[in-house]
């Protein structure tokens, strides 16, 4: 069985980082709960929106992110039991290619080179089981599709829906 | 139709960078012609094989590349008529993947992001179309394979043989 697994809000935490970044540049206090909904730069005044959207063209965002909790630890098992590849859409940003692929180095050094993609579109995938924390991946997907669960995604229906890793170790161990 | 484009040795020139390197370093007159059926590596003396085998992880390699004779016209013309991705297996060089991406920008700026694949077995490709080099690319692809000469792969048998640029135009055009 063919199992893709999305990097962004899925095993590294973007979120938090938008945030985190914005408070240390604005000197605010956002918080995740503020943000329920709605992505990070919708959550903040529209003069400074712009600031939050080009968080991901900075040189080092990427090798800031944080494993997202649990990930580490079930990707582990679940390469055991599955042809796992991870597929990130990060073409659109071309200094986060390498920092990508050392961040999962460092992080993830059990998927190796040969299972891990960066592409820009993901309908081009064929496999299984996708997780992803983007409605738009998931609805082109041939194969069965779990919505990982993501501050910005907690009022999206229609998908099979994950909250943690646990939960993904739970339906696919 | 969904159409799978590779890049070195079908739009990006690596044969000829590895002898023209090999000959700059090593001050010889290797030619494409003496190389006809092996990689490059396996026609130079060994204590100068791993020297051959190592251009790749250089920082410039594939920026020095040249395209491929008669792609970039023909690729033009062939994103009118399918949705075309370049599909290249690049994760095992982490310092390839901007370069890929800069250079597909500085020669195929025609070619969206959205529509650029790095990753390193393509067995995961979804789609109508594999144009690569490699045979064993095109053994695990679902559609029509087909196998785009190089020096390298010229006693190959066994998938539809395309010999330029303007072979696959009179067969996909």
């Amino acid at each position: 069985m063919t199992l893709f697994v999305d990097m962004d809000e899925v095993i590294a935490d973007t979120y938090w980082a938008h945030i985190e970044l914005y408070n240390q540049e604005f000197g605010e206090q956002l918080t995740l709960e503020e943000c329920y909904g709605k992505e990070v730069w919708q959550c903040v005044p529209q003069e400074r929106q712009e600031s939050v959207r080009k968080h991901a063209t900075r040189n080092g965002f990427f090798s800031m992110l944080k494993p997202i909790e649990g990930s580490q630890q079930i990707l582990e098992q679940l390469v055991k039991h599955y042809d796992l590849y991870i597929a990130s859409a990060a073409m659109q940003y071309p200094n986060s290619l390498k920092e990508k692929s050392d961040w999962l180095d460092d992080f993830f050094p059990f998927i190796n080179w040969k299972n891990r993609i960066l592409c820009g579109d993901k309908h081009i995938l064929k496999g299984d089981i996708l997780i992803d924390d983007r409605s738009y991946n998931l609805k082109n997907f041939n194969g069965r599709s779990l919505l990982f669960t993501s501050p910005h995604n907690v009022h999206s229906n229609g998908f099979e829906r994950v909250n943690s890793w646990h939960e993904v170790a739970g339906k696919l161990i």
